[in-house]
């Protein structure tokens, strides 16, 4: 039997396919919200059924946090051994009322550029991890047996900063070793050109909290007495970045590579259109480092963005309040061999600095995860390519990657693995945003994608 | 019968009327708030109610906002008119979990400095309104009848800017006209001098929203190229002071006199402890103007101060968000002739020149009310000057005030007529704070004290 075979099986496939991933969505499991631990646990269960139904031995493993699901399943002597990542857990929602639907009751919308499956999670991850899942399905119901062996591996921290992973691939590293790791947690460049990831940035995640009085005050008895800790917290902010957009933390350029000259020429190849990038969003004028592209900025220059603030009374009208307590979490992006926990430090005794006297400052940290840089050579990198061409009718990119998938520098640094970074997803997608969307294209055609890729590695 | 029969009355009959406050402060009248709406006009049937039981005809008068009270009683021939101004309304309780009890399930609660009224609005201003009230009941009691015409004039929305007040006071201006207008919504000096407040700062609250994206977006593919409205936001609010503490917005100190030199040398007599004052809430160092003496600041310097700020992801753990909206409420405290609607133009200006070009802002009004000069040639001013030093046992101030109460400009702009301030809230009532307590000694000694204004008046 062929592989047009298993092609044409997917294809039969795809409504109960379709069905399963909705089953799947219908779980809310946001990782960041401790409200929502027992959904991440129907999650991974889920996925253990479901991967038991396919005849693979999989197990839910507990973690401090939530929980891993592992799978094995052999292949033919003399294949090689791969292992596919993907995350289980979804972002939070809000603002919900920003949703034309349940964000949880996810369906099949009709759109006038086709079929969309709508709801959280499903272009991130939970449609791209399926995707895989029913290309090994399909491949099973042909062949009667996988073309390779094959690890499953699923986490269910990655939208909260991945705290149970590291030690989780330290424990287990013999157990999750493999030749080549495989994550689907991308998309295509520009909506239709099929990429493989070959640089990720890195992330560090902090959360500063300013304390100045020791009691929310009367802003007509203390005001203008009594340090605000709005006004503090807001002059730490507005001095990260300067006014060129260059990040003023101390030493956090240390380790920014130039751009290499062979992959900014590809990248001008690439014919990014910048003005409908922002177009699209409803900005015109790019906001970072003012001598830079805007395709070279997210894929190759670091940032500083406040993902959140909040201080005082925010509820309707107003009150006279001057607060006790004022915080913001605070993200950066890294690349090239920038190191994360000198940048927390450089950071951290930057706000220190700017802190009166007698107000406090004090840190949470969410997550700390250096650039990667794949390693190219691995012949599948190249099967792959052939594979998604022949699939989507398009050479496949090598690209970047403006996200932060830090897992794939894990698998390098922790199992010695180098990892393949396939994903489907398109950029009005809306991850992390209300509304958020798989294409039936993307999940039909990434299905595809794998079994031609596991063809072709094969 | 006597002044001294009517202390008396008042003496015996405070359980009554501590429990008649309780009752009152049960009702969550929050006005800023619309979910508490109905409250609020519980809150106004009450004290018609109550009123009505004193044989008072007053009504409750509907407004585009919260309702007003008004009654009305005669008094004898040839003697004064006037008229009594508190309000029902309360600020928002948040945050909760920062009460030791149910803000609206208030009680006596013995400490170690005396029994206290613990609960939403005992101090301001529902236990400070009850004090003329029952002062008023203790002497119908003995009299028959009250020592002159008295109107009283009750609001509902003077946490949220009072915008019924003034299209009220002037439809109404014929019937609220009296001879002198009382308010009880201040406090004593250092918590034990008998305090009569000539001069009030005035109010101008401002919301700015700073819309970029035209959605949430994932930080990691925008971050750094789209701006981020947080940003935005917190470099204007940093603007909004120099190095120094001086505000910046331009004109803003148009119309702040230099303090008088003989109110500043009664001020210095006061004997304010400026360390004790910033002790009491953690902190130790003056945040405002560094020429100025805390106490200079709080009574006769304007001041700008962020109230509430919020953006982006605020709940537990991380999200990588890259916000759409970010809104900051502000303040300023004004004094002199400073006009509010002037500065607040110019700090809308301010504000809209900070904004870059593809990320709009747009303004909500909280009130704008000017500072206020009290006349105190009006021979009611010395007479109840004796009378509290009678019954406090000290010399009652003629002092300055760091909140806003517009109604003392309201009744002199639109009535022609002189306002007293005269309250007993003590500095550490906690009010707009959690645990918001009255003394039992400001509500006891501040009944009689009206006794005794007046018997003095009259």
């Amino acid at each position: 039997m062929t592989l047009e075979t298993v092609l044409a099986r997917i294809d039969a496939d795809l409504p109960a396919a379709t069905e399963r991933l909705l089953d799947l969505l219908r779980i809310p499991s946001i990782s960041t919200d401790p409200a929502f631990a027992d959904h991440c646990q129907t999650a991974a269960d889920w996925l253990v059924a479901d991967l038991g139904s396919l005849g693979i031995a999989a197990e839910k493993r507990e973690t401090p946090g939530h929980p891993m699901v592992v799978g094995h399943v052999d292949g033919p002597e003399g294949a090689p051994h791969v292992l596919f990542y993907g995350h289980y857990d979804v972002q939070p929602v809000d603002p919900l009322e920003l949703w034309d639907r349940d964000p949880f009751d996810p369906a099949i919308e009709e759109t006038e550029a086709g079929a969309v499956i709508r709801g959280r999670g499903s272009s991130d991850d939970k449609g791209q991890l399926m995707t895989f899942v029913e290309a090994c399905r399909a491949w099973k119901a042909v062949h009667g047996a996988l073309p390779c062996r094959i690890t499953f591996f699923f986490e269910g921290e990655e939208e909260s900063g991945s705290p149970s992973l590291v030690p989780f691939m330290q424990e287990n590293a013999a157990e999750l070793k493999s030749d080549l790791a495989l994550i689907c947690d991308t998309g295509l460049f520009q909506s239709k050109t099929p990429a493989i990831i070959t640089q990720l940035r890195g992330l560090l995640g902090e959360e500063i909290t300013i304390t100045g009085p020791n009691k929310d005050l009367h802003s007509g008895m203390y005001g203008g007495v009594a340090m605000n800790p709005i006004r503090v917290l807001s002059r730490i902010i507005a001095s990260l970045h300067d006014e060129t957009g260059r990040i003023t933390v101390p030493g956090f350029y240390d380790g920014v590579p130039d751009l290499d000259e062979d992959l900014a020429a590809q990248w001008q190849a690439l014919a990014f259109d910048h003005a409908t990038f922002l177009g699209d969003v409803g900005l015109s004028e790019p906001a970072g480092e003012q001598d830079r592209t805007p395709l070279e900025m997210i894929w190759s220059r670091p940032t500083c963005e406040v993902n959140g603030i909040q201080g005082g009374y925010t509820g309707a009208g107003f009150k006279t309040v001057l607060p006790s307590v004022a915080s913001a979490k605070i993200s950066f992006r890294l690349v090239g061999t920038q190191d994360p926990l000198a940048i927390r430090e450089s950071f951290r005794e930057m706000v220190r600095a700017m802190v009166p006297g007698d107000c406090e400052v004090s840190f949470a940290e969410h997550g700390a995860g250096p650039a990667s840089q794949m390693s190219v050579s691995h012949p599948a990198f190249e099967a792959a390519r052939r594979a998604l061409g022949a699939e989507w009718g398009e050479a496949a990119a090598f690209a970047g990657c403006g996200g932060s998938i830090p897992i794939a520098g894990h698998f390098k640094e922790i199992l010695g693995t180098d990892a393949m970074l396939v994903g489907f997803g398109k950029d009005d997608d809306q991850i992390h945003s209300p509304n958020e969307k798989y294409d039936m294209e993307s999940f039909h055609k990434g299905i595809r994608s794998w079994a031609r890729i596991l063809d072709a590695m094969t």
